[in-house]
């Protein structure tokens, strides 16, 4: 418990670092993600009043009277329902308060506006607290480790019970694989799994539905656990009965891709790089207008958030950040593929948390 | 298709006539349950420009060129990734614009008010389209029917299966009850799952972790599935190997309560008298301290929503509504039952659409 509050406040004592540049001289923060990672509450309805001095006071509802008193025992809690303007009530200064405009609704700025203590004034944030939790400490590259070992495990099992055959649909390997990972441990998905076989295996972001697995078919699974507020993300691509040439030479480019990537994300690498490193693999093969969308994403406490390596990313790598490399081949009508592994940025070559095999593998 | 359209159509229509006080000469929707509602776009990026002639226009990213045109193809669509602005920039004339407030955060107004075109002025809407949602027309509620079977038939195979019995986990029974629901077409939970066994009944948001069930234990499950956008909500307390006296007691209080609670819900019915009809029975056999939340809420697209049976709910019932009716008892330390049901609002007694058996199951 001593430790987990150390690094509690120490994030507060950033986020008040961060914002001293800012003429704010308190923050309430609502959303419950970044509640979560401020204080370690982890209930439905709750809000933190951090000052600059790094008093702090929480609000939550009567549902969570006692949660919050185990959870985040250095703060003091008091009950409300609509949190924010119920902890905008204690101001007593005349403060200027930030809030998180990315999430505060127009409507619950309103309310905010009519809570306020004469002589406080609003003042709206953006991306401060998300800059912080680019980085990541120990703890939470543990955390993160474990969730992604547990759907690897669990996709270990799927195939090894020859769960991913012909004649099963995609929604039935879907509910195998969450069902594994349920029953290891796993709270919930961290997105609806894609199970994408045949030609949905050419649409990004198809679901899983009732198409039954062939021979012949590319089959991409992209999938992720979560526990305790730490999602995992990781997809491979599975061929069944036999390789046709065309999977097998698309397969081909997108590992030599996917591996081009993970070996390009290194600190000081710039995220627009990273993006290129599997880009311009692809393209030189001809096929870049088939990789639709960007390399990858950090995955934390939001299974996406920053980094993003993209074509228009900004910035560039450190040590300790996360960053997903999921580069993908999707030709219409035919077929897809994506590789996807979730690293950590180390002070040498990042450390990849998904572990799966990434040779081509017939089922 | 063409029914679909109709549909979507009269439902706009609906909007822009409910808006006809407000001095408003357009809306911009971008809320995606909104989205889905008005007009069956079901991608994750999506919005729609309505205007008072019901002229309308509609914008997504390039990820969904071809389901927009599928799913509505009575509406033009144009690419932009960020689509209120992008809707916005093509209002051509001098009118009043309305967004969602209760939705639309103080950074995305910002980006609308910086891509409005000079003339135009943005009016904040709030509660109109969830006015309209209130009352369902016959394929919504044949839906929710569809995905309220599906639910009912896994818990009746889990039950029959004997997967909630003594020694088994409280986790290991969510993921049975969840896979049997993927198993049978659900697309995801339409909320995670509640398996609270023993003294975790008396919590009445616990989830399911790994305590195991055991003789003597109440055991609350509070499940729903997910298909094309709706949800369903059912809840059942069993009782495990045998019945204590108290178990026994205060199931029979939960149970007369719930029947009071569904017999009261008829078309004009206050919601504050429904609630009462449930709370009243509780209160007078000596429970009413620990029944600690609302009597019940509407179900369709989202899994709460409009009207609420609440000691502080507004307005009545009318034909057309859903409504849970879900009374619990909670007591610290010994245990608690809740009993769910989901109804459908008809000229006469309320259609249960929950059919699982209310007498007490000893398992």
């Amino acid at each position: 418990m001593a430790l987990a509050d150390t690094r509690y406040s120490n994030r507060r004592r950033k986020l008040m670092t961060e914002l001293s540049g800012q003429r704010i001289d308190a923050i309430i923060v609502t959303h419950l993600t970044h509640v979560r990672y401020l204080t370690g509450f982890s209930g439905s309805n709750g809000g933190l009043l951090l000052r600059k001095d790094l008093s702090a006071l929480m609000a939550t509802d009567g549902r969570y009277t006692t949660q919050i008193a185990q959870e985040v025992p250095d703060i003091e809690a008091s009950l409300g329902r609509d949190v924010g303007p119920h902890l905008l009530e204690k101001v007593s200064d005349d403060l200027r308060v930030g809030y998180e405009a990315d999430y505060v609704t127009v409507a619950q700025l309103e309310r905010l506006e009519k809570a306020k203590p004469e002589g406080v004034t609003l003042v709206p944030v953006t991306g401060v607290i998300e800059k912080i939790r680019l980085v990541k400490d120990n703890i939470e590259l543990q955390k993160l480790e474990e969730i992604a070992a547990l759907a690897n495990q669990a996709l270990t099992e799927l195939i090894e019970a020859g769960e991913v055959a012909a004649g099963r649909t995609e929604r039935q390997v879907a509910a195998d694989l969450e069902y594994r990972m349920r029953m290891l441990g796993s709270e919930r998905v961290s997105f609806d799994t894609i199970v994408a076989s045949g030609e949905n295996s050419a649409k990004p972001h198809h679901g899983a539905d009732d198409r039954e697995l062939r021979k012949g078919d590319l089959v991409t699974i992209d999938f992720g656990a979560h526990l305790r507020g730490f999602n995992s993300d990781c997809t491979r691509t599975f061929v069944i009965g036999e390789v046709t040439d065309f999977a097998r030479e698309i397969y081909d480019i997108v590992l030599r891709a996917q591996e081009a990537g993970v070996e390009a994300a290194v600190p000081g690498a710039k995220l627009v790089d990273v993006d290129a490193a599997c880009r311009d693999i692809i393209t030189e093969a001809g096929y870049g207008e088939y990789f639709v969308h960007s390399t990858g994403h950090g995955i934390g406490l939001d299974v996406h958030e920053g980094p993003s390596a993209a074509k228009t990313g900004k910035g560039e790598l450190a040590e300790g950040m996360t960053l997903t490399i999921e580069p993908g081949i999707y030709v219409p009508g035919k077929g897809g593929v994506r590789i996807e592994d979730s690293l950590f940025i180390t002070s040498g070559a990042p450390k990849i948390i998904t572990p799966y095999p990434k040779e081509l593998q017939v089922l």
